[in-house]
């Protein structure tokens, strides 16, 4: 018997005695009548996840993400989840170097100048050298602190518990005040939630940068604002609470900040990890096989 | 006998039994009559340069770029000159992955979108899994190259000549159609001009990236310019042929391009390195040894 699969794309191998057919996010479905094993287009909009309640004989969905709480009031009993847990990280900790970069080496400012075809040279701060406080130290964290060796910046890790080599966040209150770069990749949790408040962001020197890479919960916006708006601190935010960063909101013009609209993980270097994920989970599931980074 | 240095910083250790003035390059030199050891201001302007014909006392000059051409004419015989070799590389290579990141990662467009507040997202490219050529293999290239790899890019060494893990520059044209991103990192010399003319660019593949942060005589500035502007080829150019880009020059406004106006050095990262080099120097002049970087 053949089972069907149902992909987001067509350039990837396929193991022999699956049916497949296509459907990446855009146009109208194909017959999801037979579908067995549903592969989500990635970051498509609601439209792909409400198919999952029209797929009688669906045993399997694999999702490119790795949050999958919205999945979960769809996903019937008896079908698995496997979510994709370490497919952005390398995404992310590449748009946090990119962020500490424009920030350090005034990239905007460099990009002003361009449009009125200006030469004006001055000389800037450096990423080189500097020490990054880098709170949140799992694998996207680890892929960030390669990059700053790579380039001689200090790093200094804090995980939520000390352990060799690593800081715990109880010591932030020691380590804030000679950090000129703090870079956050925190989840949502209640833990983390305003873990950067108004008295640690008092702690910061002068023209510190605070880069967020996680979740936006994880620093108090307001408290953030008014130290960026009036000039002490510097902010590179692709993830703020709340999301979208609302219009008129300060920190769209303040100088010192720059905002990206959480796309940190939603780069090229994705997909190819994304498609030898899918190889790999369709080879399980047509062996008998337990599927990998199941979440149901 | 006590000898007078002359140093653009009073943050440096300087040896017992040197008297110390000080010019950063702005406002009235000191008394210049007894200065032995001068240290120039960095990338101040022409003013600096200019007073070495104003010390009668003078042994040696220090500059601090890696370029001295400009200083010979000025310097007596019997004068030493030592210059900045490799007190730069950082801040280059630093600049140079801060172009491909921008580029690759479409930092123009979110800084134009934070300009009207726009949270529109959509996935770009990406640095990692890029295949970059690099050509000029010096210390520079081979920063860039640490910071490539720590970043999972796929790095192509290229010098003049091939060796084993490098390849040289008459395979350029096997190499090309295969990069996605060619980063050049060469001076300027009769054999590194033009070395990327019409031929070599037309091998690149379709939005294949040009990057410079060498000099930008070793690209066709006419050539690069027709496959940008006509959106076939990108560019994020530090440096260009002729400097600077004039007014109304079409890379200013082609959508495809990013420049900076020769910055890549400038950066702080130098200057810890700088203040270390002239500590050393100071203590071989003072204990009779032959200065390091010596040019004259």
């Amino acid at each position: 018997m053949t089972a069907r699969v149902l992909l987001p794309w067509t350039d990837i191998s396929v193991p022999d005695g699956l049916a497949v057919s296509h459907y990446d996010g855009s146009g109208a479905p194909p017959d999801l009548r037979e579908v067995e094993f549903y592969v989500l287009p990635y970051d498509s909009g609601p439209e792909p996840p409400q198919l999952i309640t029209k797929m009688p004989s669906l045993r399997a969905v694999q999702t490119l993400s790795a949050g999958y709480d919205n999945l979960l009031p769809l996903i019937p009993d008896g079908v698995r989840l496997a979510n994709g847990r370490g497919l952005h990280d390398l995404s992310v900790a590449e748009h946090a170097l990119a962020l500490m970069l424009a920030a350090q080496r005034d990239l905007p400012r460099w990009f002003e100048q361009q449009k009125v075809e200006s030469w004006d040279r001055v000389h800037t701060r450096s990423l080189a050298d500097s020490r990054v406080l880098l709170i949140g130290y799992g694998s996207i964290g680890r892929a960030i602190e390669r990059s700053l060796r790579a380039g001689d910046a200090a790093v200094v890790p804090v995980a939520s518990a000390a352990r060799p080599g690593v800081y715990g966040v109880d010591e932030l209150p020691d380590l804030l005040p000679s950090s000129e770069i703090v870079v956050l990749v925190l989840p949502d949790t209640p833990r983390t939630r305003g873990l950067l408040g108004r008295r640690e962001l008092a702690l910061l020197p002068d023209d510190a940068l605070v880069v967020n890479v996680g979740r936006g919960t994880a620093i108090d916006t307001a408290a953030l604002t008014t130290e960026v708006t009036n000039g002490r601190l510097r902010a590179a935010l692709d993830v703020v609470d709340p999301e979208p960063l609302p219009a008129g909101h300060p920190l769209w013009t303040a100088p010192g900040a720059i905002i990206t609209p959480h796309v940190a993980g939603g780069s090229a270097s994705f997909y190819p990890r994304a498609k030898k994920l899918v190889e790999a989970q369709l080879t399980r599931f047509t062996t008998g096989r337990p599927l990998a980074n199941l979440v149901h």
